[in-house]
């Protein structure tokens, strides 16, 4: 079986393949990041969104007081949920672009911008930015993500 | 390193790999369209989540009544999420299942009916139809979903 | 076109993404069974987000007081979202992570303790469990998908 497994790992020696492999993790990571930050204003706030978790702050009446939103953690939950929008396009179409054989320094391209823009993205609604700052970035990583998947239909169509 | 690109292209070579990439490249569109919907709505609707959305509308209370929920944005928005949770798998299954040696024509079936239940369901949630139309064609993608999550599972089984 | 369907199939022959193929696919349909039960308790609940899901209770105020939320329908939602937030790096990650040639019995682990992860979180979520229980399998989860990434970022590195 080790043949195969060597076949495999070629598909990781791709270049484009590699630098797909690079920029969708980074991006993942990115977004559970969130998850972090949204648990760090949870606790910070004392925003709470299930009985269970306020049960260290007492019993009864005034553990449930921490039963609310919180504007922070509310714009986080936005963030992490726009990236959610965002970056699962990425990742599907991303990873077919890579398969279909683009010039490795368009890939590049395409991969640094998309990854830029989601990291400016989240600057921008966590600071936050004003408008426009976090409409362009999000438009930048869509367009993007509509040039790969124009290469991949061009590519691949088979309806 | 020229051999190896070959090997890749090869995988969009495979018919039922091409299908999955046109197919997957679509659905992901269709969800991405949600965004410039839920944008269309709140633009026209006047209804944001963001305080700094609101700062072209003037300053203090006058731009803060902005700062509402408006159905229709909401509907877009359960829509948009629905597609998440039902795309999702969708990519990921699906991806296995082209890769599980599917036959073409079956494969093709099982792509064709989930993109088109998939569109169908949201012209139901946004025009919208009566119902059973929605949840009918939600079940039909989620019955395509659980048909080809049955053969990856008999084809690659390794606990 | 048959070598190269051989070729494809043997993707799946290799130990370590047949493994991830089969515990990929179960955290998908495990996601795909919280649409499940959330309609189960909008249903027993009768808590819809939509008028035409009130239809069959009646015409006008009769119908509309079924919109509305219900908090065991908003806990399972919520489950089903932290699944999307955790289940979608696990699927980008843990597929680089397969394709970076991984030893098999380090690549079982990662899978098997994941699953087991987010199987333990959704009962935590849905019984519920007290706290910290669902904290430390939602924990447990992300740092099995941490140490796929590291791996997938030592092998593939290309900035």
């Amino acid at each position: 079986r080790s043949g195969e497994m060597a076949k495999l790992t070629q598909l990781l020696d791709n270049d484009a393949c590699r630098a797909y492999a690079t920029y969708a993790t980074i991006v993942l990571l990115k977004m559970m990041l969130m998850s972090l930050i949204t648990a760090y204003f949870r606790i910070t706030r004392k925003a709470f969104a299930n009985p269970e978790d306020t049960a260290s702050f007492g019993k009864g009446e005034s553990a449930k007081k921490y039963l609310r939103t919180d504007p922070d953690v509310e714009r986080v939950r936005r963030g992490h949920l726009n990236d959610l929008e965002n970056i699962v396009p990425f990742l599907g179409i991303g990873l077919l672009y890579a398969l279909s054989g683009p010039e490795l320094s368009t890939a590049l391209l395409h991969f640094r911008i998309f990854a830029g823009a989601r990291i400016v993205h989240t600057l921008a609604y966590l600071l936050p930015l004003p408008q426009p700052g976090r409409g362009l970035s999000w438009a930048v990583g869509y367009a993007v993500t509509i040039s790969m998947a124009y290469k991949v239909l061009k590519t691949t169509l088979y309806l």
